[in-house]
């Protein structure tokens, strides 16, 4: 009886996943129930964990099993560098590109006055501490190319300004790969102002 | 510490999920992660559940939290027709439309040689029996339009001659708010071939 109802309720939840709208959470709540042994009660078993054990580490705000994450853990991370994203998903992309070897911090979000997010909902006091603390000599601000992201990095080199760390921020041109004929002006415009000698 | 390793193993079962690959993974995970109370925790206490009561109706082979599902188990519903459906998906998809008041057979399954799907994996038998059981007059065969699907009519149509059942299918010709542009040859030779006076 609630058997119908439990599976209309699952659906309804898993319709709200980015990626996924009523149709596919069907597909997706079958294709489970097909597979329960090897999926669906794994998931559900899992999801359960994570949901008790993940945390965000006090000191860069990444997720993880512990207080302290990995990264700001690992002694080999202390270069003396930290890498301010706004979100974990960005910090996992840093990370799968295996090109930054220092530590982060995770900002949480971007400055947005309309949705009501200012500068102490952004971890900025935590990162001035972290400088010091952590003998920082380079912040390097991996924001979004986008509007927001850019005014959030303008306002944290401000904020970081007599702390003695260098801050610098993501270059911006064309992406490796890129064609010119399929650039827009904004990109081209960068590309062709930060040109540099060959 | 596990905590990362949770996290990449819930994105790798995620992104086995028809519909999500390892980025929208990655993206319903954190979304999840954000949103641990209204929604993580809820899905994985209703997975958990679902996993546990949801069966098969040991009738028509419906999903159910019991042995009988709520459309076999509805007396307004013994109309003397069966609709059989390849999947629950079928069924659901049926069901949403509101334009059948009887009972429902799933098969399981199409006929596929190469699958190694045959006829007795696609509860036939338990389909016969029906018919005499619950006084079934007419059978509808709600198969998909591939060939998959007609085989498989085929076949579940000569296995009931002779049970006194009607056996009809669903009829093949333009969909509502098509357009003849767009229609593949198949459609509009099926179409032409099925008119009907106006």
């Amino acid at each position: 009886m609630d058997g119908q109802r439990d599976i209309e309720a699952l659906i309804a939840l898993m319709a709200r996943l980015p990626g996924l709208g009523p149709r596919s959470a069907r597909r997706a709540v079958l294709h489970l129930l097909k597979k329960r042994d090897t999926q669906l009660l794994p998931l559900a078993k899992l999801l359960t964990e994570v949901g008790h054990t993940v945390r965000n580490c006090l000191n860069c705000g990444n997720l993880s099993g512990s207080d302290i994450c990995d990264v700001c853990d690992d002694d080999r991370r202390a270069t003396g560098q930290i890498c301010v994203v706004e979100d974990v998903a960005d910090l996992w992309a840093m990370e799968r590109a295996q090109v930054f070897r220092g530590r982060y911090h995770v900002l949480g979000g971007t400055l947005s006055p309309l949705d009501d997010i200012g500068p102490e909902d952004l971890r900025i006091p935590k990162l001035r501490d972290r400088i010091t603390a952590e003998a920082v000599t380079e912040v390097i601000l991996a924001l979004n190319a986008t509007v927001d992201g850019q005014t959030t990095a303008h306002y944290v080199a401000q904020e970081l300004s007599g702390t003695g760390a260098v801050v610098s921020g993501l270059a911006q041109g064309m992406p490796v790969g890129g064609e010119l004929d399929y650039m827009d002006d904004g990109t081209l415009r960068a590309a062709l102002s930060s040109r540099k000698p060959v």
